[in-house]
C-alpha cells in the first residue's frame, strides 16, 4: 500500500535493531512493529528498518548509511552491561566521538541495583557512558538508559534497550514529546480497517481500482484466511480533518461492496453476528463435524458471548450425531455423513436440544484422507435452522491450502452465512 | 543465544521484507524471525534484515544495494495482483531485465482460482510475470508463486509471497533443498525442539543452566502460551555426526525433567495424547464450557484424529449443561456452574452419550467479566471420566493475560492432564 504522500518528500525516520537473537530467528522483532506504529501516530514518515547482529563493524556501517538518508534514527537493543552489547560504542566509533561517563547515570544505576538487592558489577558502569554531547534518554524502570544524540547537523539518534516495556515506558516519558516538538510530523495519519467475506483480493482490488491509486486518503489490500481486508489512511492538519476525509472514502466502498463488508477494526465475523443476535433478542448454537469445535471457539473468543451462544453439540462420529442431535440413521446410510440431509437434521438437531433461536451446522471433509471423486476433499454442507425453517448449502474449498485452513474458512463461511441470512 | 561458530566468515544470506504495512506497525514482521530460524538450521550466516514499503525506488535500491554484500537474497511480500505489489518488477529492473509470461504459471493461477469459484481477473494475470531467465519458485498453495533467480554471477534472489503459510509451504518444498544444494552451509546444523507443559521459562532454564552455557551442541529456551521448549543445535562435518551430538543432551535433558517433556518437534499436546489413546484402542469426548470448542477444535486439528476423537458437547450455557449431559439442576444451584461436581458431571455425561472410553470437561471463568472473590477470572475446573471412575481439580491461572490465553491454556491443561493420567 501507499501512504498520503506529503506535498514534499519528508524528513524521515529509521528505525535500527541490534541483536543476533534477532537474527537467528529466536525472538520476533515485537520492539521495531511498535515503534512503526507510534511513528505512524506521530505521522512521521518512516520508510526502512534493518536488522543486524551484536557486530562492531556491521553496526557501524549501518548506522552511516542511515546518517545519510534519514533524519532520526531510532535503535533497539545492545545497551545491557555484558560484552556483547556494543550499540554506545558503535554509534560513537561512527561518528569518531569519545565517550565519556555520566556520573548521575553511574548514581541511577547504583541505586536500581542495590534497591533490588543485586550486586553490582564492575561491566554495570558501561552503561553509564555516551558519547560527549549526547544527551541521556531516562530509562525510569531500568538500568540501561538511552541517549538522544546529533552527531551531524540534521541527523538525529535516539537508542533504546531492547527490552519491550523500558523501551515503551522511555518512548512515551520522553521521545514521543521530544519528535513532536521537532515539527518532523507531516499532519496526523488517521485509518480504518474494513473487513470483506466472500470476495478474493483480486477481485475486490479490481472493484476498487480508481480508488486504490487515490493519494490522500489511500486505500490497500491485504488477504488473510478466507478474509479480505481494506486499509483506509488519511493525512491532515490534525486528526479530526483526517477522520473527516475516510468518511466519504468509506461510504463510497461500502456502497459498492454492499453486503461484502462485515465489520471494521477489531470486528470479527463472529463479534458481528453475536451483535446482530443480541439486537434482536436471539441465540444460537452450534452442531460441529469437520470443524470440530472450532466454531463455537470462535464464538466463545468473544468477550460477553454468554448472553447469545449457548453451545451445542461436536458431532465428529457419526454415533454422536446420532445419540446427542438425533440424525436418523438412515439419512447417514443414505447420504453420507457429509450432505444435506445430514447437516440439515444436525442443525435442526441442535437448535432442538439446546432451545436456541438459531443452529449453525458444518458437516465436511477437511482431509488430508477422507475424499472421494463425489466428495473430495475440501467439500462442506453448511446448514442454518431458525424460527422459519431450515436450509442447507454445499461449498467447495479446494483441497490445495489443507486441513487446518479448511476448518478455519468452513468456520468463518458459516458464521457469514448466518450474518447474511439475518440481514 | 550464541551458535557453534564456523572456522572462517562464511557467504551469507540476507532477508528483505517488502511491505508499507510492516513500516506502518499494522502487522508484526513473523515471516523474518520464520526465515532466520529455518536459515540458522540450514547453517547458512545470516548478518542483516532489512524491510522496506511498497516503493519502486526505495525496492530497487535495497536489491541492488544487497547483491553487493550477499550471496543469497531473500524477499517476502508484493506478488499479489495489485498495483501495489511492485516486488517481481522493481527486482527486474533493478538489473535491467525484461519480464515474460510464464504459460504455466498462467494456467496453474486459472485453474486454482476456478477451482475456488474465484472470477479470474485481469489482474491476476500479472502473477504469471518473472525475469527472463529466472526459475520458477513453485507456489503450491495459492497464486503467487516466486522465483530463483541468478541476475549476476554469485548472487541470487528467492522470492516468497508475504502469506506465512504459503510462504513456509515454498521454503519446504523447494527454497530449503535448493539452498543445501548450493553448499553455503558451514558444515551441517542438526537441531530437535523439546516440548514441555507444566513448567515455566526461568525454572526450566535453571535446572539446565550448565546446558545453556554449551558451545556445541547448544540449547536455548523458547516460551510460548504455557508452553516451554527448548531448541538443541549441533553443528559437524554432516548431519549423522550432528544427530550423535544431539543423542546424549537430548537424553540428559529428558532424564531431568521427566514427565514435563511431552514431545519433540511437530508434536502437540493433542497429537500426543490422541497418540496415547490410539496405542491403547481408546477413545476420548470432550465436554466444554469456557473454551467453547476450543479443545475439540486443538484434537481435530490433528490429522487422523478421527479414529480417536469422537466430539462431544459444548456446554456453554447452563441449559445445556442439563439438557444435553445430564448435569443435575441441583448441582448447578448448590456448587455453581464452575466447581468440582460439576466438571464431573459434565465429564461423565459427555462419557455417557457418546460411548468415549475417555471423557475431558473443564468449566471456569474466562473473563473479562464474571469473576468473584471466591471464583476469579482464571478459575478453570478441569476433569477427567474414565474406565476407573472420575476426578476433577480446579487451576488457577489468573486474569493478567486475558480471555484468549485463559482459554488457550486450559485447553493445554486439559490435553496435559489427561496424558499424565494414562502414564
Amino acid at each position: 500500500m501507499t501512504l498520503p504522500a506529503p506535498a514534499s518528500d519528508p524528513p524521515s525516520a529509521e528505525i535500527l535493531c541490534i541483536g543476533t537473537e534477532l537474527l537467528l530467528g529466536n525472538i520476533t522483532n515485537g520492539n521495531a512493529r511498535w515503534i512503526a506504529e507510534q511513528l505512524a501516530s506521530l505521522g512521521i514518515a518512516h520508510l526502512r528498518q534493518e536488522v543486524v547482529g551484536d557486530n562492531r563493524e556491521r553496526l557501524i556501517a549501518a548506522v552511516r548509511a542511515a546518517a545519510g538518508r534519514c533524519r532520526v534514527l531510532i535503535t533497539t537493543g545492545g545497551l545491557g552491561p555484558t560484552p556483547d552489547d556494543l550499540t554506545t560504542e558503535a554509534i560513537a566509533a561512527a561518528f569518531g566521538a569519545d565517550l565519556s561517563e555520566r556520573p548521575e547515570l553511574w548514581d541511577d544505576i547504583q541505586t536500581k541495583l542495590s534497591g533490588r538487592g543485586r550486586p553490582i558489577a564492575a561491566s554495570n558502569r558501561k552503561q553509564a557512558l555516551l558519547p560527549v554531547g549526547a544527551a541521556v534518554l531516562p530509562n525510569p524502570t531500568g538500568t540501561a538508559a538511552g541517549m538522544i544524540w546529533t552527531p551531524q547537523p540534521g541527523f538525529t539518534i535516539l537508542t533504546f534497550p531492547g527490552v519491550p516495556s523500558e523501551l515503551r515506558v522511555m518512548w512515551q516519558a520522553t521521545a514521543a514529546p521530544w519528535l513532536r516538538a521537532q515539527g518532523l510530523a507531516q499532519g496526523v495519519f488517521a485509518s480504518r480497517m474494513l473487513r470483506f467475506w466472500g470476495v478474493g483480493e483480486s477481485t475486490l482490488a479490481e472493484q476498487m481500482a480508481d480508488l486504490l491509486e487515490g493519494v490522500n486518503p489511500t486505500v490497500a489490500p491485504y488477504a488473510g484466511a478466507g478474509e479480505v481486508k481494506l486499509r483506509l489512511t488519511a493525512r491532515a492538519a490534525d486528526a479530526a480533518q483526517a477522520q473527516a476525509l475516510l468518511v466519504p472514502l468509506e461510504a463510497e466502498i461500502r456502497t459498492r461492496t454492499g453486503t461484502l463488508c462485515y465489520g471494521s477494526d477489531d470486528d470479527s465475523l463472529a463479534s458481528v453476528l453475536l451483535e446482530q443476535l443480541r439486537r434482536r433478542g436471539h441465540t444460537v448454537a452450534v452442531a460441529e463435524s469437520c470443524t470440530g469445535g472450532g466454531l463455537g471457539a470462535a464464538l466463545a473468543a468473544v468477550p460477553g458471548a454468554s448472553d447469545v451462544f449457548l453451545g451445542g453439540v461436536i458431532a465428529y462420529a457419526n454415533s454422536v450425531k446420532q445419540e446427542l442431535l438425533g440424525v436418523a440413521p438412515e439419512l447417514l446410510e443414505t447420504h453420507g455423513a457429509v450432505s444435506d440431509p445430514v447437516a440439515l437434521a444436525m442443525a435442526e438437531g441442535a437448535r432442538r436440544h439446546t432451545g436456541a433461536t438459531w443452529a449453525l451446522a458444518v458437516t465436511g471433509i477437511a482431509g488430508p484422507a477422507g475424499g472421494s471423486d463425489d466428495k473430495p476433499v475440501g467439500l462442506v454442507h453448511i446448514a442454518i435452522a431458525g424460527p422459519a425453517g431450515s436450509s442447507s448449502e454445499a461449498v467447495r474449498f479446494g483441497s490445495s491450502r489443507g486441513r487446518r485452513w479448511i476448518q478455519t474458512v468452513t468456520t468463518g463461511e458459516a458464521l457469514n452465512r448466518l450474518r447474511l441470512h439475518l440481514l
